[in-house]
Parts: C-alpha cells; structure tokens; sequence
C-alpha cells in the first residue's frame, strides 16, 4: 500500500476520503433468490458512508449490540474521473472511467435491514456503521483485463461461503455506471460495489474472514482480506 | 463566501468535499402526521451524496423526468470535529462539536421515495440526485446562538409554506448527534441536516424557493436561499 498520495492515482489514504460508496443492490440472480427479494427490473443502489470503510490491518469488524451481521463480497471499482450521464451502451467510457480496483466486503446488520424494509424505512444505519465496509489494497486496473470475468471468494473460518465470477450480475458495469450516473454524479475517488454473489451469511465475533479474488485461476495477492 | 479554505473553517468549497451529509427523517411532528408517518421512538436518518449539494447561486435544481419534486427546509449542522459515541446527555460535547451552520432544503423525489417505502427499497435515489440539496452561505456558530430558537422559512412563489421554529424538533440535537455518532463516526465537514417542520410540498420547473432563518425576529442575510 502506498502511501505517498499521488495526484489521479488512489491510495488507502484517498479511499477513506471517497466523496461517497455506491452500492448496488441484487445484481446476481442467486443472492436475490437467498434472500427472497424481486428481481429489480433496473439497478437500483444505495450509499455507505467512506467513514464505514475498514482499511487492511484496521482491525475487526465491529458487531453492534443485537446486530445479525451478513458479509457481501463484492468487486469495487475507484472512479478515475467524474462520470456523470454516461450512456448504457459507452462501454468504453465506463471502463476507462474505472482507475482501479479493490475487493470489499460489504457487512450488512441483517436485522435492522429486514425491519427497515418492512417499514420502508432507509438502509443507511443498517448498511453504514463503523467498520461496516472491510477493503483489500488497491488492485491495479492492468490485473484485472476484463472485471465481468473475476472469480470472488470468501471464507468463513476456512469453511467456503461465497464463489462465484463476476460473469454472473445481471446488470454489467456500464449499465451500473450510467444508472447511478444520471442520478448522482461520481466524482474521482468514488467507490462502486458491484453487488454481492450467492452464499451470504452470518458471523459472529471470533470468526475470521477470508475473502479475495482470481484472476485467470490466478490469485491476486492485494486483493486479499483477512478480517475478524 | 469566503473562497479561502482556511485550516478549520467550513468554507462552500469544503461543504462540497463533506465526507457524508446525514438527514435526520420525521423530527417534527406536524410533518409526520401531514405525510400519514409513523412517530419514530428513535431518530432515524438517511445520507445525502455531497454531489447533490447545490451552492448558492450555482443554478436550478434540476427535477429528474417524471418525478414529484417536494422541498424540505432544514437547519444544517456542519461539523468542526470528530465526533463518535456521544452521549445523548452531553451537551455541552455536542454544541461544541458543532463549527457553524447552514440553511439546507432537503428535496426529494416524493414519488420515488414513497415507491422506495412500498416495495423496501433504499432511499438514496429518491434523496440524492444532483441539485436535490440547495444550501446557503455558511452561518458563524456566532449568529446562532441557540440552535434549538430558530426560525426557518420556506415559500414558492412568495407564498408562504414552511415556517416553523426548531424548538418544535422531536429529538434535540444532542440526541441527534449522539445516535448517529454510535452509528457513523461524524468527521470534521460532515453536515447533519435536523429535520423539516409541516408545509412541505411540490415544486415544478419555474417555481421560484425562498428560503431563510430567523434568530430573534432578525432574519440572518447569509442564511438565505434563492432558488429555481
Ligand atoms: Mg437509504
Ligand atoms: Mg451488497
Ligand atoms: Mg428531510
């Protein structure tokens, strides 16, 4: 991790800086059918705060009082430049707006989500505590030729949770790009999690896990997690 | 508006870089009975991207094809230190953690929101498109001696709409600050938006927004807003 801050190229440093984390919701077929949802007829999104952001090292993830506490692994994308009402079929212009990557674990208080849903309520305090969004390192853009064909894992306590290839969400990166930006403008820095693949689940404090990414059968070693 | 970004001292160019903007839902109570809410037990809150914070002077805001735009008159909170685990009792901690202030108009896509709560989906879309936050110049902490005897004012056209007193608010803003900061560390440059009072409505392109505050019957110039 570098962490001198040069100007256009994202550090740990600039990740917690992100001016948001866009999220996307039900983007895999068999996570929507795990957890009982509909099947959005567009991506829809929401945000975390960059304050939720654990970098590598930073210690647990910290499980609020009664909290039923999901991990999501997700490929996340840092935005090298401000993207605003790009185009559904600029596949060009969504991947060379990507700078670089990271894996991230977006954890969820399982509970709190299910009663805000059923009272319309917002997800944010449900999505966005403290600790709430374990990153890798910063992956560079040239290790991942092609992200709609990444292979994402995750382990709980060495026991498989989650795998499964980034071929799998059913809306690919530049539809997530133009959707979010013709509502909200991403700026440089920003953080896009990609949605989350079957296989989620609990863990409770003293599980540790392990999550990263493969490229071509190959493992990336910065993108690994290790986390408590 | 002071163009200098002094160690500190919010300024408009630092209030666009806020590391997250969180809203305070249903925290007046003839608000919540004129949109057939529930009276929450607790405050809850939601989060604004910092690109929907529209600077004085800096354009319309922009209402997304098809959608209901309704204003929300706030008073803003900006944020002059870290702020995490704050007990609701302490005062004192929460005035002082507070640097200055701003007039805010929460707009939502009153449409989209009330679809997002049918079907339990996030209210990031419905609150946090481009422009869907207008603010005014930054308020010394000086001019606003308590913030709990203000006056804020909204009206469309010259016709009055909003006009309440934030001493009307259901949960005071060290309860405010305490909850949301047992939940997301609050960092320096965060704004807290505190709740609108009864009146709010739609607005369609053309419509001129007014809005202010009163600090003892003395309208504050630097609090107002004017916007398309
Ligand atoms: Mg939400
Ligand atoms: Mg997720
Ligand atoms: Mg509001």
């Amino acid at each position: 991790m570098s962490l001198i801050l040069r100007r256009g190229i994202a550090s740990m440093a600039s990740l917690k800086k992100a001016s948001k984390v866009v999220c996307i919701g039900r983007n895999y077929a068999d996570h929507i059918t795990e957890l009982n949802n509909a099947k959005p007829k567009q991506p829809f999104f929401f945000l975390k705060p960059a304050s939720s952001i654990l970098p590598p090292g930073a210690g647990p993830v910290v499980r609020p009082r009664g909290v039923d506490l999901h991990y999501e692994v997700e490929l996340a994308l840092i935005m090298g430049k401000q993207v605003k009402d790009l185009e559904p079929t600029d596949e060009k212009g969504a991947l060379d707006a990507i700078e670089s990557y990271a894996l991230g674990i977006d954890m969820t208080a399982r509970n709190a989500q299910n009663e805000a849903k059923k009272k319309g309520l917002p997800w944010d305090i449900a999505k966005g505590f403290d600790t709430f969004l374990p990153v890798s390192e910063i992956i560079a853009k040239s290790a991942i030729p092609d992200p709609h064909n990444v292979e994402l894992y995750l382990t709980v306590n060495n026991e498989h949770r989650q795998a499964d290839s980034t071929e799998l969400m059913l809306f690919r990166i530049p539809r997530i790009l133009s959707d979010i930006s013709k509502v909200m403008t991403l700026e440089q820095g920003d953080i896009v999690l990609t949605g989350t693949p079957k296989g989620v689940g609990p863990v409770v404090p003293g599980d540790i896990m392990r999550a990263g990414l493969r490229v071509g059968g190959k493992e990336l070693p910065e993108a690994k997690i290790e986390v408590e």
